[in-house]
């Protein structure tokens, strides 16, 4: 018999650089080089925000490995009488365990973090394919994104 | 024999609240009211950020009104070796001020602000209205938007 899953959702520690974390962003875009103390600094960096920069990570408790991640900030602004907006960025989900609803678990986590901080909105920007992913968890289309690379 | 125009650029200043500066952001979404207070405490809350979270402003120096803004903020990650990337937001453009190329200015000046913060890329999200403007500023349409109203 199969062991059940166990998955727990939660935020980023220090020590899930050894959990697979950095091989995980791989999966979504260039993840580079990162050395233990590039790591340990920008942890630290974005921890210093608080509740305004939040990434979450599913650790698969079987095998000690990260399954799924997702990353919001709070943006603080002065329109809507100084609204707050999530911005959701770099979700995925490994390879090994897609089909599990993890995606969506942590886009969920991510909004309600959203909600309990206030936002009167959350936005995130995605390719044409996952589009329907997205709209599943409770988002619309209505704007496009331009981006411009410097490197 | 008209008067010369001169707009200057540069950073927004907690005295700007007396210079159109919410009256404009009214002209692009739901500004909402703001007491004096509420505006001081965001103003303060978003100089804390520093160089990460940056409101420029045109002044029309004749008439002492904000002509434009726009706003961006640096977020910091774990992809590309700890890379940055630069989320633009609030570009308006007065309707007296239009046709003038100030919009084009505003987000050339956000941009090398990112530049100068050393993120590999920009990013916005716009109507697709805006996506010539946007163009013509050097950026170009690789994804969508995707959003949740919460309120």
């Amino acid at each position: 018999m199969a062991e059940p899953e166990t998955f727990k959702i939660r935020r980023l520690e220090i020590s899930d650089k050894r959990k697979g974390f950095i091989e995980l962003l791989g999966q979504l875009t260039v993840a580079g080089s990162l050395t233990d103390e590039e790591f340990d600094g920008r942890f630290e960096e974005i921890s210093s925000y608080g509740d305004d920069h939040v990434i979450c990570v599913i650790e698969d408790e079987a095998s000690g490995k990260i399954a799924a991640t997702g990353s919001v900030m709070i943006e603080k602004k002065f329109v809507r009488s100084c609204g707050k907006v999530g911005h959701i960025e770099d979700v995925v989900v490994d390879s090994g365990f897609r089909g599990k609803q993890l995606g969506k678990t942590v886009v969920e986590f991510l909004m309600d973090h959203c909600k309990s901080m206030g936002c009167y909105k959350v936005i995130l920007d995605c390719s044409v394919e996952k589009k329907s992913f997205y709209e599943k968890c409770g988002l619309t289309n209505k704007a496009i994104q331009m981006s411009k690379y410097f490197a």
